[in-house]
């Protein structure tokens, strides 16, 4: 399936109209499904919708993120449902992960209700403690980037996302090595997704943790990229845009070094600076 | 709880570092519990990370968009837990909805998992067959807007939302009346959050469906956003960004004018182009 669907629009501009071309980021459902290669049934766990293209990674990256896959050998296989009877257009849709037992037994726990009796409770601490466990260690790996190396990260992104992407359809999460070069870039109209196929890219080829990288996005940084991080042990988390406080507070504990605001040769820091090299013009 | 948190970053810029304050937008987790008001457990129904501020709008709202909620007298409450041994700061992020019989039941089947033997299999035209079922029409409420009062509509929004929105930190969805008069605004870190807090503040003064009003929204317009308007009754959907291919199908189906691009005195008309005025200096 093609990632951009081109239309014909009615555009107006100040106040004169005419139709054009336009294209469109295709968003269309992915349903994954799990199973046992012991055997038995296929149960639905999660539909999401995402741009179609690299569903394999977006599977694997989305299971790894919510804690069922713990590394590649969890993951036995994911592929297409093969009854001939489907229509091959619903079949682009669906992808079913093969599990290993012990992964699809947390898969099915993280599925069961939850009935309560009285309030235990949520709030950010609790969710930090879900994703960072006091017996969890924090990313402690040790590199130095530049503030120039930095400025230039977001035209590197840019220059390797489609055209198409590039006008705005589509977010983009690129991964950096800790000299800059960029090693690979997915794009999708839900940037969850597209952190999520970016590491689902490397849990398949074996290549997690990702020590001495940095993690690019093109939008914010909230509380869920963060997260998608630290599981995959990228210690530098840089976005074009604003960071939360739940993120800031999870980079913090998490050992992860939070980059905002990363655009025309700018940037603040947010948490554990001292992967940023200091400049020599430093005022501080 | 403040819906911005004030930190200290280290800023670069051009190569010279300065340490000053930047605002952050908070993000805390929101866990909307349900109970049936015929008694029995209460239990959760689904935990979002959202903007504190407007919490049982945002239930109501995203209850709503569910379609757990029908209309207002399916919700007969929505309240902190009552039980004095918890924690304030996690009463903060709990609410317990208690729900009509039938609403009740509603959510319940929303959670329980469907086990599947073979694919049944999903794609944009099922997920749109179940925000729209055959029975149920599409929106067919007639008004005109011109173009001008359009592109007065982004000012508007921004006019309303807090200094920390402009600056980029918070989504903000706005309901204009059909003459262009900003009725409400809502803001969060997540856009769908934005959306379920309007639509929720309508739902609970029992003043839906919104016919004859324009939905505004900060970011792209993806899928959810259009069904949630759908759901709303809401005929004319504005975006200030991109709209997805999904998106503009469900608005074609939904009678639902969509507009994307709602900046700069130019927009373009992706669905639906009959409730916006032609302009007497069209080209077409």
């Amino acid at each position: 399936m093609d990632p951009v669907e081109r239309v014909r629009v009615r555009a107006s501009e100040e106040g004169a109209e005419v139709e054009r071309e336009d294209a469109l980021a295709v968003e269309e459902p992915l349903e994954i499904r799990i199973g046992s290669e012991d055997g038995g049934p296929v149960s639905s766990f999660v539909t999401t919708m995402r741009t179609p293209g690299n569903d394999e990674e977006l599977a694997a990256g989305l299971l790894f993120a919510e804690g069922v896959l713990e590394n590649r050998s969890d993951l036995r296989g994911v592929e297409r449902p093969k009854d001939p009877r489907i229509d091959p257009e619903l079949k682009a849709n669906v992808l079913i992960a093969t599990l290993e037992p012990a992964a699809f037994d947390r898969a099915a726990k993280l599925h069961r209700g939850t009935v309560m009796g009285s309030a235990c409770g949520v709030c950010g601490k609790t969710s930090i403690e879900n994703v960072i466990p006091a017996d969890r260690p924090p990313l402690t790996c040790r590199f130095t980037v530049s503030p120039e190396l930095l400025y230039e990260l977001p035209k590197r992104l840019r220059e390797r996302q489609s055209l198409f992407a590039r006008t705005g359809g589509l977010h983009a999460a690129g991964l950096f090595s800790s000299a800059g070069a960029l090693q690979e870039v997915r794009e999708d109209i839900g940037r969850h997704n597209a952190t999520d196929k970016l590491v689902g890219a490397f849990l398949l080829r074996g290549e997690l943790p990702l020590s001495d990288r940095i993690l690019l996005v093109s939008g914010r940084a909230g509380f869920e990229i963060v997260q998608k991080a630290f599981a995959a042990g990228i210690p530098v988390v840089a976005s074009v845009s604003a960071p939360s406080s739940l993120a800031v507070s999870l980079a913090e504990t998490g050992g992860i070094t939070l980059v905002g605001f990363l655009r025309d040769r700018r940037f603040n820091v947010y948490a554990n600076p001292e992967r940023i090299a200091r400049n020599a013009r430093s005022e501080t």
